[in-house]
C-alpha cells in the first residue's frame, strides 16, 4: 500500500548512509507536514512584496465594491480602507513585517489587515481569488513601470536631439560594414539612434494599452458572482478598459512577454549604439573621448581607461532577451487559465525594468557627457570616400550609373597602383578610365559639398539633418502633453 | 611578405595529407579568384528571389522618380517599365533563369533587364543602393504577407466565436493547474482563446504600421544625392510614412524583429489551446473527438489515432520562437548602418509567415471538425466542484468568506472521510460544520445554476457569454471594414 | 570645446523643466565626479560576495606562489595567509562589512587585507589582474556547485531506481502522443526518466572536467611577468590542468555557457517528468495522488488540491534556458579577451546552480511521497491497446506484418461500429477480418502476459525491467565511488 | 449531433463571404477526407530525405536481424537487402521518385521496397515501429555529420596553429576592453581562438558518445516482443551501446539538443575570432587585409571592400543558437515518449550542420589567405602599454604592487598633461612620482623584451608561445590517430 521509503533504503545497502542524511537530512525531511525547500521554492513573497502599494490600491479599489454590492458595510469598508493606509504607512517606512506563513504579498496584506481589523477583514476576498488579484496588482505596477520608463527614453532622447542640433556642423566617416563609405554628419549618426529610441517610446504605449485592462472581477477562472461593478472597479484603479473574458484574465500574462520583448528590443537598440562608441573611442580611431564618470581603470594596467558603461549596456540586451526567452519557453505549451509557472512573470518583469531603467539613465550620462574630437573626426575623412561622388560626376554628364560606378572603380584601382589618394590623379590619369573626365572635376573632392547633396529627407545634408532635428522636437512636445 | 600555405604544409609533416586533399581537396581552393564555398556562403538568391515582385515594383516606382528627377527619359523609363513588365510574366510563369552570378533578386533582375532593354538598365540603380533596395523590397512583401494572415487570424476567430454562439449551452469543468476547479460553459473556454487571437491581431496592425514605412531614396547610407522625390516614391508603393532618417533606415531591422516576435506569442497562444485540446481528446478525458482530417494512426499500433495537428500546431511555437532568438541574437552588438549579418533577416521572415500561415489554416480546421460529446463533458461536473458555492451560500448568509472557506474545506474534508460526493452529505452533517446549514442548501448542488451566477462582464453564465460573442462579432466586423 | 548642457536647455524652452528636474535631478547628476547610478551598475559586489570562499582560497594559493617567486617573504606571507583566515571567519560568522567602493569580492577582501596586515597587503596582487582572479574565483566556486548537483541527482536517481524495483509488478497504460498505447509497466515508466537523469550526471561530469582548470597566473591578458609557479598554484587549488593560452584563460566563459545549457537540458528533462506526473494526477486519469507537502490549495476554491510543486518544476525548465539564451546573446560578437559584458556570468551561475539545486530535491521530494493508485491504473488498461498484439498473433502465423496490421485495424473498426471492446468480438467477427483467427486468439488479451513478450534489453517484460535496475544501481555505485 | 459550419454561416450574416469563400476557398477544404494543408504540415519528406541512406543502413541491419529471429526466410532477407541496394542507387542516382503518400523518407523506402520485391517486403516492419527507425536514422545520419565536421574543425585550427609557428616574431598591441593593454605576440592571438575550438572538438567527441547509441528494437514504446537480437544490430550498425529504456529511446532527442547547443557555442568562438578581425581589418586598425576571395564590394560605392565572410561568419552565431532556442523551447513540458512535437528536430539538425560545415570551411579560408602588415601592427604598439612595466620596475625594487600601480599611473598623467608619450618623461619627471626611478629605467621602453617577461605557460614570450603551438600539434596528432 504505497511507497515507503524505508523499504528501498535497506533494499539498497550499496548506497552510502551519507546520501540520505548528508548536509540536507533528506530522510527526515518529508516526515513532517511540509518540506521547507518545498515551501520556499513555492513561495513568491521575496520578490512580489515590491508590489505591497499596487497590492493596497488594487483591495481598497475592492473594498468600495463590496460596500456598493452589499457584501460589506460602509462601516466595514472604512475599517478596511484605514486598516489598508496603515499597511501603507508601514510598507512605506519599511516596518512592515512579512512573517512566516506569509507566501506572498497578498497574503501578507491581508493576514496584517486582519491584525489590524479584525473580522471584516475575511469579507475582503469575497468573490476574488489571487488569480484575478495578483494580475491586477502586476498591471498597476507595471502601469507605473512604464510611465517612468517612458520618461527615461525621453530624457535621452531630448539629450541626443539637442546634442545633433548643437553639434550639427561636425562631419565624419559614415561607415558600412565597419568600413569607410561615405562623408556624414555626426547630427546624423546621432538621430539615427534618437529614431529608434522614439520607435521603442511608441511601442511601449501600445504595451500600456494592453497592460491597463482591468482583470478584477474574473474570480479564479469563471468570473465573480456577485453584484461586483466592474465597471466601478475601473474607474477607481483608472484602468482604460475592462477584460472581455475570465478565464483569458487570469491565464494570460501576453502583457509580460510584450514588455520583456520591448525591453529586449529597446536594448538591443542601445547595444548598436554602444557598439559603435566603442569603437570610436578605441585608440585607433580617437573619435570620442567617454566622460571618466562612466570609465574605469583597470587593477593591473595603470594607463587604462576602459568604457565599462558601454560594455555593460551593450552587455544587457543578452540578459533582458534571456528574460524574455525564459519566459516564452515558460509559457510555451501550458494549458489555459492559471498555472503555478506564471510565477516566473515576476522577476522577470521587475528585472527587467530595473536593467532598462538603470541603462536609459547611465546611456543618457554618456551621451551627454562624452566629448567629440572634430578635428581627428573630418580628419578621418579620405578622398576614396568620395568615390561614389566621382561616379556621380560622371551621371551628370550623361554616362549610365553601372558605367559610371566601373570607371569610377578603375580610378580608384589606378590610385591604389600609384600609392596616392584618390583626389591625388591627374585628369589625364582620370582620362585613361573615361574621356569625360575635366578639370571641374576638381570641385568633387570637397567632403562638406559632398554632404550636402543628399537634402532629401532623410539625407545628411545639413537642411536634411536641421528637418530630422526639427521633426523630433515636435515629436518630443507631443509626447509629454 | 605574408603567409604561405606551402611553407606551413611542409612543417607540418606529421598531419595526414588527406586533411588537405581530402573530400574538399581544400589546398587548391583558394588559389583561383574566389572560394565556391564562400560564394554560396555569400549568395541569398536561393531565397529572396521569393521577393521577386516586390523588388519589380520598387523598380518601376524608382524608374518614374527618376524621370522625374530628369535622370532618365521618357522614353528610357517607357522601356525600363516594360522590361520589368516582361521581367514579372517570366517570374509569374516560372520560368525566370536564374543565372550564375544572380547572387541576390536585385542583381537577378537588373541582369535581365539590361537583356532586354540594353543601355537604360544601367540608369536604374543610379543614387540608390542594395542597402535601401532590399529593405524596401522586404517590406513590401512583409506588409502582403501581415495581410494574409490577418484574414487567417480573423478566419479563425470567426469559426471560433460562431462555434461558440452554436454550443453556448454545453457546460464542462473549467481547469486551473490541470484539476477540476469551476463548471463553466464549453463557449467560455473558446472565447477565451478567441480573444487572445483578437489581440493577436491588434498587434499585428501595430506592427504594420511600422513595416509600412518607405526606406527607398536612403542610398546606402548617407541619403539620395539627386532630385528623387521620395514623396512620390511613397504614393506610388502606396506607404504611409517616409523613414526619417537614412542611416536608421538602411541599417534596422525593427519591423522584422517585431513580426518575429509577433509569430512567437501568436503560436504560444495557439499551443495553449492545442494543450488542452489534446488533453481533452484523451481517452481519460475524452470530451472531444478530433477529425479524421486532422489525426494519424501508427506504423506500429492499428487502433491509435492521434492528434498529430495538435501536436504540430504546439510545436511549431518553439520553431518561430527560435527564428525570433537566432535573429535577435544576431542583432546584438552589431554596429549601425548595413552589414552582411542582417542577411539573417530574410529566411527568418519567410520561414515564420509560412509557419503561421500554415498553423492558423490547420488550426481552423481542427476547431471547425472537432465533434463534442457534450454528455461526457457534463458528466465530468462533480459535486466538489461546487465547494465555492457552498461558501457562497454561508457568505449570503452573513459569515465572512475566509470563513466560510473555511467551512466549506470541512465540508470538502467530511465527504472525503464517508467517502461519498460532497452534496450527499446531509444537512445534518453539514451543520458540524455550521449551523447556519439549512434545507436551503440543496439548491446549491445545480451546476446550470451555479453558471448563472457569474453574470458580471467576462463571467460564464449564459447572458455574459452572449455578449461576449457579440463583443467579438463587433470587433470582427470592424476588422474587415 | 566640448558639449554643454545648458546650451541645449536653453535652445530647446519647449521642453518642459520637469524632464530635467524630475524625480532623478538628472540635470545635476553627473555634475560631481561619479555617476551613483553608474557606480551601481558598474558594481559586482551585491552578488559576487557570494564567492569570498574561492576568492581567499585564491589568494592564499597566490601568497605561497608569490612567496616561492620571492616576491614576498615568508613572514609577508604568513601575514596574508592569516589576515586571510581573519577574513575568511569574518564572512563565515556574518560580520564582514561590505564598504562604499568594495565594487567587487576581489577589491573587498584585499581592501579588508590592508585594514588587518598593513603594506604586504598592497603586494598580493603583484602579477595578478582582476581578469585571472575572478575566473578562478568562478572555476572554484562551480567546482564545489557542480558536486552538490551530482549529489542531488544521484540522490534523485537513487529514489527513482528504487521506487521501479518495489512497484515492479504495477502495468498501467504506455502513452505515445498522450493516447493510449501499449501496457507497461509503472517501473518502465520511472525508470526511463532516470535513465535520462543519468545521461545529464554524465555530462555534468564531462563538463567539470573543463571548469576544473586553472587561470591563475594568465594576468590581464598576456601571462604573469615573474616566477610565479603555476603549476605550485594548480597543486595547491587541486586544478587537474593549467590553462593553456592567457588570452583565452581570461576572455572565454565557455565552462559558464556549458553549465547553464546543461542546466536547462537537466531541468528540460524535469518538465518532461513533471507534465507527465501533472496527466496522472488529473481527477481523470486519478493514477497517483500527490503528497500535502508538494501541494496547495486556493485562496477562492475550497476543494482545490493542486499539483504546485509540479508545475514549479515544469516553468524552471524556462527560467534557467532564458539565463542560457541570455549569457550567449551576451557572448555573440564580443572581441576577444575580458569585457565588462562578462560580467553577466555570475548572476546566471548563481541562478541555475539555485534553481537546479532546489528542484532536484522539490522533485526527489515528490517522487519519494507520491502515492500511486495501482487498481485505478490497471483499470485504464483497455483491449484496444492490445490491438498490435492481435496483428502479433497474425504475424506469427505468417501473415506480413503490415498485412496483419491492416487486419487487426479492421477488427479495431468492427469492434467499434458495434460499440464493443476489442476483446468482445467473437471469432466469428474476427474471422470476417482473416480467416487465420481462431479460439486460441483469447490468448492475446491478457495485458500481464502482453508485456511479458518485451523481453529484449530495454523492453518492459519483468526481466527486461529488473535487468535495468540492475543496471542503474551498478551505476550509481560506481559514481559515489 | 456535432457542430455545422453550415449553421454558423447563416448566422452569422454580416461577416464577408470572401472570408470563406476567398483565395484559400477554406469553406470547402475540409469537406473531403484529408486536408491538403494539413498532409502538407504532416509531412517530413521534403527534409527527411537527406537520410535516405541511413534509413537504408537501418533496414537492412535489421532484415537480417529478422532472419535472425526467424521473421523471414533467409530468401526473404536477401530479397530485402537487395531491394535495399536498388533504392540506394535510386537515391544515389538522384531517379528515386518520391510519390504522393510517401509522408517521410522510411514510408517511402518502404513503399519502394514493395514496389521492387512485393511481398516479404510487407515483413520489413515486423516490431518496428517508425519510433525507434527514426531515431536510428538521426543517430547514423547524425554520426556521419559530426565526423566531418570534427574534420573540418581540424582543419582550421592546423591552419591557425602552422600559421601561429611561421609569424610567432609578429608584436601587436593586445586589447581588453577594446582598448590597448599590453604589447603581445600575433600568433599569441591566433592561438588564443584555436585553443578554443580545441575544446569544441572535444566537446564534440563526447556528444558523439552519446550520439553513437543504438535506439532500433524500442519499438513504438514498449520494446520489441520478437527475438530480435539488438546486440547483433548494434554491430551491424557499429554503434558502441544500446539504448538501456524503450520509452527513453523513442522518446528522447538530447543528442540533437547537445548538438545544437554545440554548434551555438563553436560559431559563437568564431564570431568572436570575426569581430576582432573585423576590427583589424578596418582603415582605423588596418592590421590586415583579407583575401578578395572573401571579401565583397558595393553596388553603390566603388571604393569599398567588405569583409562580408566575417560578417556572415559573425551573424551564423544567431542563426545556429536560434535552432537550439527553438528546439529546446519545443521540448519543454512534452509529456515522454514519442509526440510529433520531435518531428522539429531534424531541420534544426540539418541547418546547424550546414551552417557550421560552411563557417568553418570558410573561416580557414579567411584564415589562411588573409595578409598581415606587420609594420602596422607593431607601430601600433606605444609607451603607455608599457605602465604595467614600468610599475613593475618598482616592483622589482621592492615596492608593493597597489604602489608602484599607484606611482606609474601619476606618470601617465604627467605625460599626458605633457602631451608627451610616456617614455618621453625624463628620469626627473619621474622621480616627481617615486625617488627610486633611475636610469636604468630606460630598459623598460622595449616591446621585444617586455613580451619575453611573460615566459610562464599560456604567457606570451616567444618561447610560451612556441611551446603552446607544440601542445597543439601534439593534441592534433592524437585527434587523427
Amino acid at each position: 500500500t504505497g511507497f515507503n521509503l524505508s523499504v528501498y533504503l535497506s533494499a539498497c545497502p550499496c548506497l552510502p548512509v551519507c546520501l540520505y542524511q548528508g548536509s540536507k537530512l533528506w530522510g527526515g525531511r518529508f516526515v513532517g507536514d511540509t518540506d521547507p525547500i518545498m515551501e520556499k521554492f513555492n513561495a513568491s513573497i521575496a520578490y512580489d512584496k515590491r508590489m505591497w502599494d499596487a497590492d493596497i490600491r488594487g483591495s481598497k479599489a475592492y473594498a468600495k465594491a463590496l460596500e456598493k454590492a452589499k457584501l460589506v458595510t460602509a462601516e466595514e469598508k472604512d475599517n478596511i480602507l484605514h486598516g489598508m493606509d496603515q499597511i501603507h504607512d508601514e510598507w512605506a517606512k519599511g516596518v512592515f513585517e512579512v512573517k512566516p506563513g506569509d507566501e506572498d504579498i497578498h497574503t501578507a496584506n491581508e493576514r496584517r489587515l486582519k491584525e489590524l481589523i479584525g473580522e471584516p477583514a475575511g469579507k475582503l476576498h469575497t468573490g476574488r481569488s489571487r488569480n484575478d488579484q495578483v494580475v491586477t496588482d502586476m498591471r498597476l505596477w507595471l502601469r507605473d513601470a512604464i510611465s517612468i520608463l517612458k520618461g527615461n527614453s525621453l530624457q535621452l532622447i531630448t539629450t541626443m536631439v539637442e546634442r545633433a542640433a548643437v553639434e550639427i556642423d561636425v562631419l565624419f566617416p559614415g561607415y558600412t560594414h565597419m568600413q569607410r563609405a561615405q562623408p556624414i554628419r555626426w547630427s546624423h549618426w546621432i538621430l539615427s539612434h534618437a529614431v529608434a529610441l522614439s520607435r521603442d517610446v511608441e511601442q511601449l504605449q501600445e504595451i500600456n494599452r494592453r497592460v491597463n485592462v482591468l482583470p478584477l472581477g474574473s474570480g479564479a477562472i469563471a468570473g465573480t458572482p456577485f453584484n461586483i461593478d466592474r465597471e466601478m472597479l475601473r474607474q477607481e484603479l483608472a484602468f482604460d478598459d475592462i477584460s472581455i473574458n475570465s478565464m483569458d484574465a487570469t491565464g494570460q500574462r501576453d502583457f509580460i512577454a510584450e514588455f520583456l520583448f520591448w525591453a529586449s528590443l529597446c536594448l538591443t537598440h542601445l547595444s548598436k549604439m554602444a557598439e559603435d562608441l566603442m569603437l570610436y573611442s578605441t585608440k585607433e580611431f580617437s573619435f570620442l573621448t567617454l566622460s571618466d564618470a562612466y570609465s574605469t581603470g583597470s587593477s593591473l594596467m595603470p594607463q587604462k581607461k576602459n568604457a565599462d558603461s558601454l560594455e555593460l549596456i551593450r552587455s544587457k540586451a543578452g540578459r533582458v532577451f534571456g528574460r524574455c526567452a525564459g519566459f516564452l519557453m515558460t509559457l510555451k505549451g501550458l494549458p489555459s487559465t492559471y498555472n503555478k509557472d506564471l510565477q516566473e512573470d515576476k522577476e522577470a518583469m521587475f528585472d527587467c525594468f530595473d536593467t532598462v531603467h538603470a541603462v536609459l539613465q547611465v546611456t543618457t550620462g554618456v551621451v551627454s557627457t562624452l566629448k567629440i574630437n572634430p578635428s581627428v573626426m573630418e580628419a578621418a575623412l579620405s578622398p576614396d570616400m568620395l568615390a561614389t561622388d566621382l561616379a556621380y560626376y560622371l551621371v551628370r554628364k550623361g554616362v549610365p550609373f553601372r558605367d559610371a560606378h566601373g570607371i569610377s572603380g578603375k580610378a580608384v584601382f589606378l590610385a591604389e597602383s600609384k600609392s596616392i589618394p584618390l583626389n591625388q590623379l591627374t585628369v589625364e590619369d582620370l582620362r585613361t578610365a573615361s574621356p569625360l573626365f575635366s578639370s571641374d572635376v576638381s570641385a568633387v573632392w570637397d567632403y562638406s559639398s559632398s554632404v550636402e547633396q543628399y537634402s532629401a529627407p532623410g539625407g545628411t545634408a545639413k537642411s536634411s539633418v536641421a528637418a530630422q532635428v526639427e521633426y523630433m522636437r515636435t515629436w518630443l512636445k507631443k509626447q509629454v502633453q
